[in-house]
Formats: structure tokens, sequence, C-alpha cells
């Protein structure tokens, strides 16, 4: 038996690898474009920021038998009648042609820039995808001490705290009038404004970015009615799913643009799986098909891809999309639908935001987090949690994550069972505080 | 309305602030034979060592309307034929009188000290359960310098830790061959003897203390075939039901020793609620009742009793006790069943134990920890977890004790969403990398 993964991002290696111990005969080959093996893509805005050196974000490819890894190499055609990959080496054009009995696709996405952005010159102009694209940022901004990052979600957010924290003049613009919009709520997203201010960036939010002129070091940025002098520009607009191949290939797309799978993870073509960034998954609050665009679920579907396709019968339920971002001294995070995209989804939603001590308050550096519930009104099932704080969040969003998965009420949450220290906790955490208030703020209606 | 509450502890504080808040309406009467109302008895430990002051152990009372706290007041009888309650002021000798319509036995548990253990002389000779037991371990390791901790689990630890942390010299006795028996497995509690050795703590295991004596200051403590001399003596060996209360007034006790009740924590008296230590509950994991004995159950018993007393009905659904100790260096937890429990339920499990990254390896200050998990070998079913490291672990009882309250199989855990962030967590967590040890553990049978 013979597998091909195409893509070896964070599906495409969680896919061989655990495709490698389900299935110890099958012959594993997996083409990358890249001309290195793996790299640490989350942690790219730390890197820019020193947290990390450079060169620790890329490393070898596990050493897995029976497996081989063509980087530098771009898969250029399926031909689905012969079961037939053929790629080309970028660097010495060498043709590969190889069969397979089930393929992966794992392509993940590319950064995306509205049209509505006119790009005059592109120089000093980035997105950020690769460990070529740290590079060149932080270079840049070395040089120049000045940058513009458009967006004002989680990769935005990240570089200008990364850029700021090596002393760069950082002005944040954003097209909705909040930051993470629909991913976190005006209220929090505020807060994260804030901290964002306080470390000395400039935030601009409700203005679009009409024109990026000017030559590297002396950029031009039109952001509604106001104009920009900077060094670098970062474009963090967004991504969308790679399926450039999955079309050619006639795999069926999907409403949002990713490739259409089914609970298996197998596409139109029952010989041919996808998992990561280029795939739609489902909502598990909604029910509704999304793209999840988190390195967490395209592990968790490279894990059930890669297991499948070697012979596995696992099934992926979809996403609560948990995701977490820490700046040091706010981290900040959701999972499910908060009170504006319940809203969206026509759902009778109501929201409570409350504020509690992460641990026993009479302990050293006791700190308070803020929760925000998500609820349906009619049947008090858990829709959504927005978590904030200067640390201890992950813990909550982990719970909250787990609660909404499996359907809990909040009067399931405000009687959850959790570990209980005190310099660790408090007996009542932030969540049964938020739920009870939630349930107070029900009852009352 | 009129709701009265006998102990004002955990539960009993609980019940009040919950009832107070279900029924604006009910008068409310709470009676503590302590002279102060209320105090962080899980903090002890921690002002031994000097994490916290002793001052602020103790805190005011809550301000409620309509509610009325005794101290340094114990309930003599219960007549449950007139509905009435008898009270004596411990300090004044004033009797107090009064009816109720709902009634809520919070009376917590007592220190226990097993038989075997003969106490010669009981100066210096000390149980902890309350602020003054603290403050006179304190006063008297300051003295002496020297402490023997009889018992190994929650208490004693802890308060070895502390004494060690403020320069005692001290030496551990557990009479099981491993500390947290039954608590944790052989190897996990393995780590944390040696955690305490490091600090310079003598830990003596397997040996059974039979002779305390002495005067204070110059104790002599037989474990075994050993001899220590010392100045005090800490007795951890465990706290039982106070119960003699909910005897005299005629209640059903269970066949743990706690007072039984009914899912709505109804005793057997339909107008008496009980919650707390001196309560037996379910374990959801085997479905037999056993003593908790935990702060965050009483507390989470305290909730559905005040409300359910209040006029509300809530349903307490039982616990899968998680617990987890700070000794700073070192935190350890579990929830559920360890693999030797559930042997002596007689149920057919297996165990496997993994060391992971807690975060991205590449990032500072990156550690490792260790998982155990306790699965059902046919269904899969997670019947415990044990999580041990030096931070972080919280986050993953917490998740593990959702996990076992909704009977989640390890393919459950395996595939389940978590948030990530490289600087705070890994993608494939601790958890996913222990449930699937166990899926190949299972399926090689």
């Amino acid at each position: 038996m013979k597998i091909v993964i195409i893509g070896y991002g964070s599906a495409g290696m969680t896919a061989a690898g655990y495709a490698r111990v389900f299935n110890r005969k099958a012959e594993i080959i997996a083409f990358e474009k890249r001309s290195y093996a793996t790299y640490h893509p989350c942690s790219l805005p730390d890197a820019i920021g020193g947290v990390l050196p450079m060169e620790s974000l890329v490393e070898e490819a596990p050493k897995l038998p029976r497996f081989k890894l063509y980087t530098s190499t771009v898969v250029e055609e399926v031909d689905r009648s012969a079961k037939v990959v053929r790629a080309r080496n970028l660097k010495t054009g060498e043709k590969i042609e190889t069969e397979y009995d089930k393929l992966i696709l794992t392509t993940g996405s590319v950064p995306f820039v509205p049209r509505a952005i006119k790009v005059e010159n592109s120089e000093s102009v980035y997105t950020l995808k690769t460990v070529e694209d740290a590079v060149a940022i932080r270079k840049d901004a070395e040089k120049y001490r000045r940058a513009v990052v458009v967006g004002g979600s989680f990769i935005g957010i990240e570089v200008a705290h990364a850029l700021r924290k090596i002393g760069v003049d950082v002005t944040l613009v954003e097209y909705f009038p909040y930051l993470m919009p629909g991913k976190l709520d005006p209220e929090l997203a505020k807060t994260v404004k804030e901290a964002l201010e306080k470390e000395g960036i400039k935030v601009i939010l409700g203005k679009g970015v009409s024109l990026v002129s000017g030559p590297a070091g002396d950029k031009r940025v039109v952001a509604g009615d106001e104009e920009i002098k900077t060094g670098l520009v970062v474009m963090a607009t967004g991504v969308r799913p790679e399926v450039t191949l999955a079309k050619q290939t006639g795999l069926e797309i999907g409403e949002r643009g990713g490739i259409k799978v089914d609970d298996n993870l197998r596409t139109s073509d029952p010989d041919i799986y996808a998992a990561g960034d280029n795939v739609e998954v489902k909502d598990i609050v909604t029910g509704k098909p999304i793209l999840s665009l988190l390195g967490s679920t395209a592990v968790r579907m490279g894990r059930i891809a890669g297991i499948n396709a070697a012979g596995g019968n696992l099934t992926f339920k979809g996403v609560v999309n948990v995701w977490v971002v820490n700046i040091e001294h706010l981290q900040f995070g959701a999972v499910g639908l908060t009170l504006e995209m319940a809203k969206k989804y026509g759902l009778d939603a109501v929201a409570v935001t409350i504020s509690a001590p992460q641990k026993l308050s009479i302990y050293p550096e006791a700190s308070e987090l803020t929760v925000r519930l998500t609820v349906d009104r009619e049947t008090g099932r858990l829709l959504g949690g927005q978590v904030m704080g200067k640390s201890g969040i992950l813990c909550r969003l982990d719970v909250l994550a787990v609660a909404i998965l499996k359907s809990m009420t909040i009067e399931d949450l405000a009687e959850l069972e959790l570990a209980y220290t005190p310099s660790l906790c408090d007996v009542i955490d932030p969540l049964h505080v938020a739920a009870d208030a939630a349930l107070r703020r029900i009852s009352r209606k």
C-alpha cells in the first residue's frame, strides 16, 4: 500500500506520522514545495520579537521508516483515473511521478490581500506565512524602525506586538471598528486595544487601507482619511484555503471555499483524503461548515486523515474553534460563538461578562480573569466563551472547549467539578462565577 | 420561610450565600462553633510555611441581608417533630432556640487518629484543621526546629513541605509503602517522595507509628523498628465525617460513615439537607458511595443544598474527585481512579504513563509533564488520570475531570480540541500523547 501526501505542513506532517504508526507496512511519500521540511508557523511572530532565535523555527523532518519526503517539490497534477501524482523539483526541474493507493491533500492556506487595497509598490510589503517572510520582516524592521500592520486579528496583533517588542514604531490598522472582529465581542476587544496602546502601538480602527505606495523604507499607507508614513508594511489581512490543485483535480469545493470532505475526511474521491486549512469543517455549535484555519485543527485532522488513509476508520466530529493569543502581559482567547456571531447565525443568545480572581486573593500574584459567556436563552446551552487575563486562561478555555463540545448548559458549568488548591486557583472559579451570572441573567427574562 | 444552617465552613457558607441569592425573602440563620466566621482551611499549610501571613486566613463573614450568623455557638439538639434547633453560646452559655422550615447540616469533618497509634503524651501533638492548630504548629516549629509528620497524603505532604520551607528538620512517616496511597499509583508517588527528599525531608514508608511519647520539645515517635526524636508531631492521619448531631437527630447514615442523601442532597428527613465532608457522595466513575472530603466538593454541594433548601430543585450528580497539590517545585494531582483503585473495584483496567513537553520545546522554560491514564480495557473509557510536573497541571486535570464526567473514551481524548499557542502549550498536548499511548496499548491486547 502506498500513501502520498501533498503538503508537509502541520496537517501533512501529522498525517504522515500517524499513518506510519497505524500501518507499519505502507509506503508513505510526501511532497513539499518549501525547501525545508518542517517549521513552526505559529511561532513566526515570537521569532520576529526575539523570544526565539529564527534558527529554532526550522526543524528536520522526523526520520520514519519507509517514508520519503521530497522538499522543494511541487505537485503539478493528480491523475485520478491512473491514480498517479506528477511533481517537479523546483530547484533541479526533475520530474517525479508516483502512483498512490490513497492520497492526502494537505495544501494548507495562502495569505490573502483584499482587492480594495491597492499595492502600488510591493517593496517591503509582506505577508507572514513562511520563515523567509519572518526573516525579511525582521531585517526591514531593524533597518527602518517603522512598520504598519494591516489587519487586527490573530497574526496582525501578534506581529504588531513582536515588532513593538524590538523597539519598532508600530501602527496597527483594522477595517472593522474593533480588533479581533468575529472572534471577540467589542467589549473584550477594547481591552486588547488598550493593552497594545500601553505597549506604545498606535491602533487605528474602522478605517480601510486603500493604498500602499512608495519604496522600501519610505512607504505611504492610506487608511481612510489618514496617511501614514512608514518603513515596511505587514499585510495580516487573512488567509484562504489553497485549493488550486484540488480544483484542477476536480474535487468538490464547499460553500466556504474549502475542500468538501465527509466525516472520515474523504473528499468527493473516496481514495483522496484532505486535512488542514484547505478543508471546510463542521462548526459543532451551529452545525454549519466553516473554515477553521487553526493549527490545532490542522493537526487533529491530519491525525484522522493519516490513520484513515492507512486503513483506519475514525470520525472527525468538527470544531469548537478554541484559540488563544499570548502577548505576555495579556492573554486572551475564545471558543464557540461570540454574541455577535451567535446573532448573525440567528440564534436567540444572551451574553454575560464577569471578572473574578484567578486564585484565592490572599495569595501573592493573584490576578483577575475576565470571562464572557454566550448562552442560548431558551435552553441555557453554552454557545461560546471568551477569556482574558494576565495568566491562567488556557485552563478555562480548554474546559470551555470540552463543555461546548459536550453540549453542556450553564447549570452544568456552574456546578462543574474542577481541581482546587488555593495557591493555584480559587474554589469558586471564574467559570463558575460566569455561569452563575448567566443563570441569573436568563432567569430574569 | 426560615432556613437554618448548622456549620459555617466551606459548605455552610456557600449554602448561605446561594440560598440568599435564590430566595431573597427567606430568613437565614447559621450556627458555627468556631469563634471566627470564616477561614481558609486549605491554606493552613501555606500559612505555616510563611507563604501567607496567619492573619490573612480569617475573614469576616460576608454581610448578607436577613442573614444572622452565630459564632462560638454549638447546636446541641435538632427537634425534628417541632422543627426546632437548640443551640448554646460557648462563651456566655446563652441558650438559643429557633424554628426552621428547612435545615442544612454542614458540620464537616474532624481529624482522626487511628487507635493503633498510642499517644502517651499529647503535648505538642497536633492535628491540622483550624487556624489555632496552624498557629500552635508554627510556634512549636520555630521553637523546637524538629517535627515528625505522620501520614503521607494531602495534608501530611503539604505540612511537611511547609515546615521544611521554614527550615525545620522534618520526618514524614507513611504506613503504606508509598505516599498518597489510593490517590496516586506507586510510580508517580515515587516522584513525590523524591521531590520531598530533595527538599531535605526524611521520608519513611511502610512503617506504622505505634507510639508517641515524651513532653513538648523532647518527643519520641516509634515507627515500626525506628525511634525518632523530635520536637513536635503533626498527625495527618485523615479526617472523618462529623455526624454526631446527625446521628442524635436520627438521620440515616450511609455505608461509608457519612450522612446519606438523595440526588437533591436531602437527608432521610425531607426538610433537612446536608452538604460537605459530613455527607457521602456518589463516585461518578464507579457509581458507588464514597467520602469525597474535598473543599471543592463541599462548595459544590453547599451551592445545591442552599438553592434547594431555598426552594430550588437542582441535582447533585456526584464527584470525579479531582484534586491537586502544589509544593512549588512540583505540582501533582489526579482525578477518577488510579489503576490500583480500579483493580480494587474489580474493573478490567490498564494504565499508561507518558512524559511530554508542556509547551513547544523550543521555548524558554518548557518543561515536561507526566500523565498517567487509567482506562477500561474493553470500552476504552477513561477511568482516571494522574498528572505531575513543574507547572501547567491544573489545565490538564480540569480537562480530564470534564472528560471523565462526560464518560469520554481515550479516542475522544486523543482527538480532543484544545487551545494552542506555542508560547503556552504544544499543539499535541501531553493529554493527546497519553491518549494515543493508551490506544496503542489497548489495541495490542
